[in-house]
């Protein structure tokens, strides 16, 4: 009796949930690999960055948001936003009966399995830095791991200006790796959403034997390995696509990121948020 | 029998708005120039930055404020924030019955003032620069001056990075400014109140023939002039003081700004606003 009128889960949407517009690099991985899932993606560009924000705020930002999605009806929710992956999907895996998937735990795999010497670089805002995730997660599964790593302040803004070949964006980069390339590192995650559309300048940077680890695209195998063992992913015959809303309106980055990820997104919606 | 119980509206602290804490170079200003006058300065740290958000967002947020200043019995609001005082001081103006004064003003009226060949360029964010606030309130004193507007978006975030002696912020800087320096513009507005924390660098890339315009120094003397003719300045006997409250614990950039510019800052209380 339950089950009547509950819509059927495998062709309910994937939700996405970002902090503003960079997570478009994990529903376009999510796209790519999952080309039959519906996507719905939610940024909360009324409170964008949560970087600098504590984490009750965070906690309390990623279940409202997370409450949203699953008004979608979303089958599972993806936390594609490192900060929020760091601070509020412990709280979120706790008060939602649908899996929460974040960045951060699929890209720690990832730079465990694929290092050779355990030296592993970490790049990220400041905020997922100093949250000490990355360490956390990768020492969870190779304790022996040596973990570096190096808060990237400025790279947000470089990206959201659209400046991916700049040679400003080229004396950061460098700044910013030398002393982990001192360090002798094998590995380098990626850790913030938005550092995927960088990728060329860092691979640049980082020198050719460096392996890059993109928590965007690692995420979106997790996603798919999950449903798969939950039984929930959408017929192979279903046409997927991308739904965007956002809390506010900002339309700049969104059509940057659209541009350099190939995404095809029409009309955005805009939702209301307590702020 | 009205009056009784009112506390001395010129005992009363001068109320400062800023959307984070850049506005603190606006609360210098008036330590400064007002050193009898107790200020109480009220960043909206769970809410920064302003700059992509809308209009009607951006008036909520200056009411709320506002009302936040007003309970903390405030004789005067400065908005201490371009953007806010672009888009929100005429809601504020309409709303409240103490005085509100933003930053583009009195900067538009010094820049008037100081130009000899009517050439005026303005930095500023990118919401400033697109709100054509500074030229609407420069044209409104000069209507025949020519104003040349350059967006620079990366300068707060150098600035709150502490870059203000860099050889990445000189490039950028030299890159913003070059059109406005092809334009033969002879006087600068700094349109944000942060950029007053790099002068020194925006002063070099400028060069010797151009006059800057900090817009914080003077809003500063505006507040003076007019607490003055509605005579509610402080005794010169008293001795003022900085309160600052955040709307979200956040202090990396707040020391770097109460370092830079030489305030005493110190417990910072925590208010609590819908977000």
């Amino acid at each position: 009796m339950d089950d009547i009128d509950r819509p059927d889960p495998v062709k309910a949407p994937i939700g996405v949930f970002d902090s503003g517009v960079g997570g478009l690099t994990v529903a376009a991985a999510l796209r790519r690999h999952l080309p039959s899932e519906q996507i719905f993606y939610i940024g909360d560009t009324a409170r964008v960055p949560y970087g600098g924000k504590s984490r009750r705020t965070i906690e309390r930002y990623g279940v409202e948001i997370g409450g949203l999605l699953l008004a979608e009806n979303a089958k599972m929710i993806v936390v594609a936003c490192n900060t929020a992956s760091a601070l509020a999907v412990p709280r979120m895996q706790q008060v939602f009966n649908v899996p929460v998937e974040g960045v951060i735990a699929p890209g720690a795999r990832a730079a465990a399995n694929r290092t050779s010497n355990g030296r592993i670089g970490v790049i990220a805002t400041r905020a997922t830095a100093s949250s000490g995730a990355y360490e956390r997660a990768i020492h969870s599964i190779a304790p022996e791991a040596k973990v570096f790593t190096a808060p990237c302040p400025l790279l947000v803004p470089l990206i959201e200006e659209g400046m991916f070949v700049d040679p400003v964006t080229d004396l950061m980069i460098n700044r910013y790796l030398a002393p982990l390339l001192a360090e002798g590192i094998d590995t380098l995650v990626l850790g913030c959403t938005h550092y995927p559309l960088a990728t060329a300048a860092i691979a640049r940077a980082a020198g050719p034997d460096i392996a890059l680890v993109d928590s965007a695209d690692n995420c979106a195998r997790a996603v798919k390995e999950l449903l798969s063992e939950k039984s929930l992913l959408a017929s192979d015959t279903t046409i997927g696509g991308l739904g965007v809303a956002l809390t506010d309106a900002t339309e700049s980055f969104l059509r940057t990121a659209e541009r350099s990820l190939g995404l095809d997104i029409g009309d955005v919606r805009l939702l209301s948020v307590q702020s």
